[in-house]
């Protein structure tokens, strides 16, 4: 079988590590509703229980949903590009509605309960992840989405979209790291340090956090895993080139 | 004038990147001791104030020297490879060294306050971490530095040395910043959420912390800015190809 732009070929290893991706992610989120339900009453919008929101929108929001939606590109690979791209930007839509859920319960019990905002170390982290994810979303759908962007304006942009998407990912990932430990210490206080089974189960899940980012991020990073141009995308960009800027397709 | 591989080429933006990252790292290092000085009594080794040369000399080894000996390939792009490689391997050990006093630091201090050892969620990340350093540079040490590893063997594991690379240092950025949270948390309590002069001081050093990881993975990532092979390397490891494997050098 030919190899090559447009051929229909999957790397060999990739569906593996995207599958214990998803199983680790999986993992993840029942984790956290196990956490939740089992050491913290569960979860209720209207008493106090609101808090319990916030960690369950967040990982499923801007950890599980904001990972799948940058593993798009691997995992559809031999759809249109245009396909894959609507469907990235909605799962960054659908992770940015959820966590805006988490950010909303927290701060309408923080409101509740009298207590302050956006003092500590996870709050600062976790509105600068916030911000930066929607500006991120802003510039990409600007860049690719919306039509009129130059072909050599998007090549240009491509690199930084890539690399700010990794990283505002993997500086989730910290600020749920610090928000676990922030919720265990605040509750367990010095009963943490008596291995008590809610901090044994937190400090698991924070260790599979983090490996879960690493999963991604290596799935992300792999050159032979990026997904291939089509071969009627490459004549297209080339067309779509030459009708905006007048000049050859070979002149770069 | 020329370029290409052998060209004594800096890229233009480089330097301005690799300087504001030293001065991140740097102001980093400053702001640890100042924190230190200011609101935890300082550093000595044989009182209470053992437990502060933990964080000073994470700091320095894990974060600050652990960085610059990745940034190494990208500032050193002109000398010899092998001279690039020692001080890389050089300024892990540095950064190894420094970790170690840190970690025997925090365990003493514990022994003698008869503290639990190793139950939060820092601690284990820590541990991993400092596991995952060690076995990175015997692994590095013996593909790159011991003699009489194959050329392919070679090619084969530099990407996975780079990627767990860059990943060990952002693990040590995360578990960094869950420890300040600790300290933090275990000291201020429920002032914390009164904007103490220690909070604010210490929530911009994690900030900024967060802002050193991804500044330094944004130099190691750019394509454009990693190392150029130079000519007698090519050269080089074309004849050593030939005499190891028996094949031919444009054989790939």
């Amino acid at each position: 079988m030919e190899s090559g732009a447009g051929a229909a070929t999957t790397p060999r290893a990739l569906p593996y590590y995207v599958a214990f991706s998803q199983l680790l992610g999986l993992t993840l989120v029942a984790m956290t509703g196990a956490w939740l339900g089992l050491y913290r009453g569960g979860i209720a919008w209207e008493s106090t229980l609101q808090f319990n929101v916030h960690p369950l929108c967040m990982i499923i929001g801007l950890v599980f949903l904001q990972a799948d939606a940058l593993l798009v590109y691997r995992v559809f690979r031999n759809e249109a590009k245009r396909t894959t791209k609507v469907l990235h930007g909605l799962l960054h839509v659908l992770a940015f509605i959820i966590a805006l859920v988490g950010l909303v319960a927290v701060f309408d019990y923080h409101r509740k309960k009298d207590y302050a905002d956006l003092y500590s170390l996870h709050s600062w982290c976790g509105i600068v992840v916030f911000v930066l994810y929607f500006v991120q979303w802003l510039v990409g759908f600007s860049f690719f989405l919306f039509p009129g962007v130059s072909f050599t304006l998007r090549s240009r942009y491509r690199p930084q979209h890539i690399f700010f998407g990794a990283t505002i990912f993997l500086f989730s990932v910290s600020t749920a790291l610090l928000g676990l430990k922030e919720a265990l210490l605040f509750k367990l206080g010095t009963k943490y340090s008596t291995f008590e089974p809610e901090g044994v189960l937190a400090n698991v899940l924070g260790l599979l956090l983090a490996c879960f980012g690493m999963v991604v991020v290596y799935i992300l990073t792999r050159p032979e895993w990026k997904r291939p141009p089509q071969a009627e995308e490459q004549a297209l960009s080339m067309d779509f080139k030459t009708l905006t800027e007048g000049d050859s397709p070979s002149s770069q």
